[in-house]
């Protein structure tokens, strides 16, 4: 469980290594430009907050689990404190991301064919070496970190109403929903082919769901994450799902029409306003987090309007 | 010629129509992130601005002569008031520039080969429908227009000491200049191969250059405008070259290091600061205008490191 106060010190943790990334308003919206951040997601916050809250580090340095977001985001703030990294990814991971990862100075692992063979073994390394683990999304300072989104927010935007954010293992969630508890309302937004938070509230706890759709590379986290749960249902976060159709649109009309390249997790929260999914009260005041930007820019535009090729699981 | 006041009532005029595009801080650069403006470049202000100032038009409408981020500015605007407009077109224009002037309602006239042969068909057609004829850069409307990015960043950047901004005709630099006279400096940024402030300076008067190289499409102007010749001698602007490499180098940077997207021209003024060829004083606050994002995203990656293919002039 996390309140505003752990966020308020993530925040004067991370001070000065992470961005405090823009607003841009347009047509009644606020658009929070996350995806700007170090390595093109918000995960470079709880990266940081999650190794600064350490203090001093072994030898061993940090361990994470991820072919994504969360493993470049580890690499990138242990090599800004020379600090090892070591990223378990499962070898069925894009050549892409595990160049990536190589290039932010990260020993790359290579376990299994699927995510749950990766973070058991990173898991069993943190416990040989006595390396820090840095979870995805279910750690305190990890989705602390991660809230820090929230705080900027309630000083970019004049009487803040919503937040809307999408959800995977809900470290992000969690985070900005402890940030501006009291202050504003955050609405989780998922694919419908993902609904790891949309299961968890009906179901009063969360539970396993099946994982796949155009969003699975950043969302697809195949249980909520306890923490998400328990400031989810404390501050009766709200839950809306959208169709991986609306993501595509969602993310095709960011360029059109504003120039911002995002990938499709990027895109999830925007999805829910723009096919109507989440439709504001007149006057509500509302954000939309664009998170992250790792994406093959060549599939920005396509000629046919069609939406680009469905992505694999993480 | 221009001044302060100029541009602060042309930012009251288009108040509302365009973006307050943001600021992003990194780095100890403040990027101004315009190519996040309505039709991906900074020329819906000025566009805006001519056309509002301008009163009741004629049924003939609004009339322009270019190919490129100010044809796209001018459609755009004049839709937005219900207005017809025509862009005259090189006929060796790419297709999907056509394309995006007719999506946005417009006319298009292809004529002969050169941008010289559109821009002289254009004139004759406004003298004889009496369509408000909107120069790509040397009008006061359009140039008081594109200044007022300058007092959005004096608003945006305390204590700002000096701006990076990209140089084609000169319009942008002239209002940005004639904006923030006496409070900010502004340095020109050209590429090397079409240097139309930096010989009109050394000519003292503007004067015909060769317009070849990567930012071609957006800055090859083949001369300085009137006003910004007397603008930028008026208020002391500086001027900077950059080669072609520095250019590439500053393109692929914006989008490895920020998940930014931007054109040649939207990348020069950057170039100025990656490549040395401008070196801030110790302590000195620099702004680098990103001006325009009207690109195929597809060549903002490129394996080989290799600078994306050079492109025809306007
Ligand atoms: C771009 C992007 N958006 C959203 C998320 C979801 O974050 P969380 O797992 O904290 O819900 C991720 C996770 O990797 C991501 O990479
Ligand atoms: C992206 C971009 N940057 C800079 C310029 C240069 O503007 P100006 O001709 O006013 O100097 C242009 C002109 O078309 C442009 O499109």
């Amino acid at each position: 469980m996390i309140s505003t106060s752990d966020v308020e010190r993530a925040a004067a943790r991370i001070h000065g290594r992470v961005r405090r990334t823009p607003v841009l308003f347009d047509d009644g919206v606020w658009f929070k430009l996350e995806h700007l951040q170090h390595t093109g997601s918000f995960k470079a916050r709880g990266a940081f907050n999650r190794i600064i809250a350490a203090g001093a580090l072994s030898a061993a340095g940090v361990v994470a689990a991820s072919g994504g977001n969360a493993g470049l985001a580890v690499a990138y703030a242990a090599r800004e404190f020379g600090v090892a990294a070591r990223v378990f990814v499962p070898a069925t991971a894009p050549a892409v991301k595990v160049a990536k990862l190589h290039a932010l100075g990260a020993a790359v692992e290579l376990v299994g064919e699927k995510y749950a063979d990766a973070y058991d073994a990173a898991v069993k390394h943190a416990a040989d070496s006595g390396a820090l683990f840095c979870h995805a999304y279910d750690q305190p300072e990890i989705c602390a970190g991660q809230g820090t989104i929230g705080l900027e927010l309630l000083e970019q935007v004049d009487g803040l109403d919503t937040i809307l954010v999408a959800v995977g293992g809900g470290g992000l969630l969690a985070g900005i929903a402890a940030a501006v508890e009291g202050r504003a309302r955050v609405i989780g937004v998922e694919p419908r082919t993902i609904p790891t938070l949309h299961s968890a509230l009906d179901a009063g706890e969360p539970v396993q769901v099946a994982v796949s759709g155009l969003a699975a590379d950043s969302l697809g986290a195949s249980r909520l994450g306890d923490i998400a749960f328990a400031v989810a249902t404390r501050t009766g976060a709200g839950s809306v799902l959208v169709d991986d159709a609306a993501i595509a649109e969602a993310r095709a009309t960011l360029w059109d029409r504003y120039r911002l390249a995002v990938e499709a997790g990027g895109a999830t929260a925007y999805a829910a306003l723009l096919s109507g999914a989440y439709v504001p009260a007149p006057g509500e005041r509302v954000a939309v987090l664009l998170c992250g930007a790792n994406t093959d820019p060549a599939t920005l535009t396509s000629p046919s309007g069609a939406p680009p090729a469905a992505r694999t699981p993480r």
